[in-house]
């Protein structure tokens, strides 16, 4: 899913390095125009630009998928952004190969990238390690490390572990806000503190029996606070 | 190095990329003009076109260089060539770091590669594996690609995110366990619980500010508990 993305270029580029990888799925959220250099950078990937889906906003854009991925070649300069704290590529392609069901790997724009709310609302965030001196690398190029490192990771891994539902998965971020709020926890930390806790499951990703077994503690310390 | 790029944009994308990923030495065989689309495609990074040297064949662009690399996304279709026999990228990246001397790595051109003598002349082959539907790559996708791997290969485990020490990681797990005696959790479950919360810790792998809000939170909520 590419986010605003500016240049045809870029999206032409992009195609074809989802053609190189065996990815067909396109999603493109209020894009430029699909020009002539689009399809000329696309080459062989016409049908990729043609079949593409295009969204007016993220949330639409996302609302069918189980499981989000920002990207990103910045990092947090401080432990403490949680929000921009992220998993190497090597640890991605690891865990996302355990995962089933729809997954959105989100790119952002070619100037400043994704928001941070776009970041919130994903599972996982993933970053490119790059210079130091110039980190900021060209759009497809990022799209094209992330696929091919999936593409070559594929082979090797067999076992999936099944990812919860969106409803269980509202449900565990639910309770969590639940247990903030019985224990008076500082008003002016809750959201970062619910984000932290959603990039420690996004990157856990639980399975079924983890995720009910987790619910039970959660729940019976509610009831235990609420008595 | 790439030999008769025709596409002037591409030269400025390969020299971004060789910015992004440390790399500073560009070699040209016989170029196409580095026109502005080449200096807008390079963003950051028109010293390393500014300084790229530029020679009229493959020989003489060669001769100061000890160990010369062949790239291709197109493998041998017979055993048998073993001029096109490639060995994969992870098998290059190791073989590489046990070269000493200056290395030379060659990209062909975008229509149809390096040439049998060029590629004769080489000590090794790489092959990006990709698609059999599309394995060609884009010029400056396929230099990214074996940049980023040189380059993550060389820093692997020095920016592994910290975990958190032992008597850490022991208060953390003794705050769960305190919590589900706390809340009346079923005895005969418990050891199964505590060995779930560990996989899941074990699997997300906090940061020390993940550490601590998450620990604040335990603490919280086990002073609300037994209030």
């Amino acid at each position: 899913m590419l986010v605003e993305p500016k240049y045809a270029g870029n999206i032409g580029a992009v195609a074809r390095s989802m053609m190189n990888f065996d990815f067909n799925h396109l999603v493109l959220v209020n894009p430029c125009e699909l020009n002539d250099e689009c399809y000329n950078r696309a080459m062989h990937a016409h049908k990729i630009l043609d079949t593409a889906q295009t969204h007016k906003n993220v949330h639409d854009a996302t609302k069918n998928l189980d499981f989000l991925v920002a990207t990103s070649s910045i990092d947090s300069l401080n432990d403490k952004h949680h929000l921009r704290n992220a998993v190497s590529i090597v640890d991605f392609v690891q865990k996302i190969a355990e995962v089933q069901g729809k997954i959105g790997l989100l790119f952002g724009r070619e100037d400043f990238g994704l928001l941070n709310e776009e970041i919130a609302q994903c599972d996982m965030m993933i970053k490119i390690p790059t210079s130091k001196q110039y980190p900021s690398l060209n759009l497809s190029h990022a799209v094209n490390l992330i696929l091919y490192s999936l593409y070559i990771t594929q082979e090797t891994s067999d076992k999936q572990r099944r990812i919860i539902g969106d409803v269980e998965d509202k449900k565990l971020h639910d309770y969590f806000a639940c247990i903030l709020d019985e224990i008076n926890y500082p008003t002016h930390k809750k959201e970062k503190t619910k984000i932290m806790f959603r990039r420690l499951i996004g990157r856990a990703i639980p399975s079924t029996w983890e995720y009910h077994t987790l619910m039970g503690v959660l729940s019976r310390t509610l009831e235990k606070i609420k008595k």
